[in-house]
């Protein structure tokens, strides 16, 4: 069985090589030269190449409209990366056979670029994404590249785009790094061959009426991930299955499930984000408790990872990093202890959860839950989202989280 | 928890769609209107866009050479599907943010055409391909289609490129059905667009020089599939968490990885394969044993099937499905009652274990198990592949299972 030993011993070595770049003989791939944000070409869209920025901002769907250029770069195990070049959005000329296609080997990232009340742009911790983009690498046993050199050109792409950065302190630029396999062999073995490409398109406000609280399906038969797997990597793997799930739960009336993990049916997270419970605890604490890292279940959000560190900076609550279970979950909205459960993740911040629709396994029936989120008299998910945001738009400073890019 | 009532329950409904094409309201795709093979365009390629064939078959790395001629057919939501197109091989033109590069939502089969010794090409069993990957396509929220039409389809592809159906009785020519989700937009959700494609090449004889047999790693830190998950789908996702653990096996002098699975470490499957024991029970009985289908781990292969149809036409020792443990392997191994451990896939059809690196959990240490496959004086192993290749090319003749296209 999995000890919680081996799981972060396998994620130890992946994370050796993404932070030292020491690689583990015969295991991780040789250590490449990594390609350089001096070495960048840029090829601007001409005029007749630039599209139209939208009209409004409102009812922008997300992920449906792109800025005029990207960014991409690519790899050969043989001769390494080829020169970065920034130019116009285009489609990719992809062998049938690439590997991609076939074994889903790619990884993204998400981050966002923000117009500030200043009018500076500014991404918000992109140090955390690069990080995270270079462990799932090495775990996708994709190439190794520098952070900062990316992070540099990230920015000179968002810089050559600043229009399409939204001028509004609710939209932003939604930044997709992504990487995936290119080599035209079907053999199931190590990419020989790779595409390294940072899209961006905007973004609109995703609360512009107020919050929107959400109904959860927590049903115990779908499980999002597993000890000894990938769910704490952004590997495009862990999407595919939740696509029906999510329909699942639609078909029931929830906008996104809740994933359950064992028998005593941990909470590990919601849709595609880290999951957040604010309540008073069985010893009569006031606590905000969210899963842990270190059994490889749970992605390491970087929106997860900042809420924790501001509510820490506050000193008022406790904070746990630990798995609540659908039976504490029960109790202590039954013993009405359970003032807000909310979702975190870069396309939202917090995402209030308003209701569990709850499959009993015993009974087969199903049960519905209902949380007062947005009732609560301590408000803890609204402070936290708009202390985020004052970062984000620069109206307060966090030492080291913000980099201005124009 | 997850039970297997559960797993099946979901497993159900996906078969449902799949076998039925009653599709489940809200969740699976509108009955969509297939493509037919009547509509077939063939846009045969022009002498100087044909490759030379390999001039040997020997040393053919697998999935590197590819036909002439591909398929390909796409949908879409609102439209269905397009009109079904034979085209010489050549690239796609995919959208930077199409799903399939972010969130592996892509599916594959593997099969094989042969020429017999009576100069007919045979497609071995492509009923059992099609249907598994209708059930994939359900699971993976991509469009249904109808069995019978890409069949038909697949075998003029065949025809077409007939040349490249190696002259030989231990080659043959691989395919490679695909589907994938192309359209362009970022949100986690239902796929609205998708590429259907088959991709076909020669493939040499796995054991040009007899049998080899292969060490697998036995770690319980890697796994590989889990219930509540898709173990039991050829979805791409399944492949790339197990690349680096591929490498992990290579580096400590192994081929595969053997995936374990739970406390009791179960021996579910070998790298892409299924697994086969064929030992002497603890009830003093010949018994040859593979893991059953029951709990969604294991991916119901067509040699798999084929393998235990035909050990059970022989009516000479038990055939059980059901988990073998590491502890039993180990115990059987000691007291002399395994005479043979077999891989079983498209590709090899049998591929023999001479040897287990376990990684004991316990003393953190690793054990040899030594398996006298090669050695064993009952040869089932031998007999099964000589059988099943006898099918595939023409000596004998298996009702229903194979479909003669050239």
């Amino acid at each position: 069985m999995l000890s919680r030993h081996h799981v972060s011993k396998l994620f130890q070595v992946v994370v050796r090589r993404a932070s030292t770049a020491a690689a583990t003989p015969n295991v991780l791939p040789d250590k490449t030269e990594p390609f350089y944000h001096r070495d960048l070409e840029i090829h601007a869209a001409s005029p007749s190449q630039m599209k139209p920025k939208p009209d409004s901002l409102d009812g922008l769907k997300f992920g449906h409209t792109f800025s005029d250029h990207m960014f991409e770069v690519n790899w050969d195990a043989a001769k390494g990366w080829t020169r970065p070049i920034i130019s116009p959005l285009h489609d990719f000329h992809i062998h049938p056979g690439a590997k991609v296609l076939h074994y889903a080997i790619e990884l993204f990232e998400g981050m966002k670029a923000y117009r500030g009340v200043d009018n500076k742009i500014r991404l918000f911790r992109p140090d955390q994404n690069m990080a995270r983009m270079r462990r799932t690498a090495a775990r996708s046993s994709l190439p190794d590249f520098d952070a900062n050199e990316l992070t540099d050109i990230i920015a000179d792409l968002v810089k050559l785009d600043k229009e399409w950065v939204p001028y509004s302190n609710t939209a932003s630029l939604y930044l997709r790094p992504t990487m995936i396999s290119t080599d035209p062999t079907l053999g199931v073995g190590d990419p020989s061959q790779a595409k390294l490409f940072v899209l961006t398109g905007p973004a609109g406000a995703y609360y512009p009426t107020g919050f929107k609280p959400i109904s959860l399906l927590a049903d115990p038969e779908y499980v999002r991930a597993f000890p000894g797997g990938v769910g704490s990597f952004k590997m495009g793997c862990n999407y595919a299955p939740t696509i029906l799930i999510g329909k699942v739960a639609t078909s029931l009336g929830c906008q996104q499930a809740l994933w359950l993990y064992d028998k005593d049916e941990k909470l590990t997270e919601v849709g595609t984000m880290n999951i957040f419970v604010f309540w008073t605890n069985e010893q009569n604490e006031l606590e905000l408790v969210t899963p842990p890292l270190s059994d490889g279940l749970i992605l390491p959000g970087v929106t997860r990872d900042s809420l924790i560190q501001i509510a820490k900076s506050w000193n008022e609550f406790k904070i746990t990093e630990r798995y609540p279970t659908m039976d504490e979950i029960k109790r202590a909205t039954k013993e009405k202890r359970v003032h807000q459960v909310f979702g975190a993740g870069t396309a939202c911040i917090v995402s209030p959860v308003g209701r569990i629709l709850y499959k009993n396994t015993t009974t087969k029936q199903y049960e519905e839950i209902l949380i007062p989120t947005m009732d609560s008299k301590i408000d803890v998910m609204q402070r936290l989202y708009d202390t985020i945001n004052d970062i984000q738009y620069g109206r307060i400073e966090w030492p080291g989280w913000t980099k201005i890019v124009a």
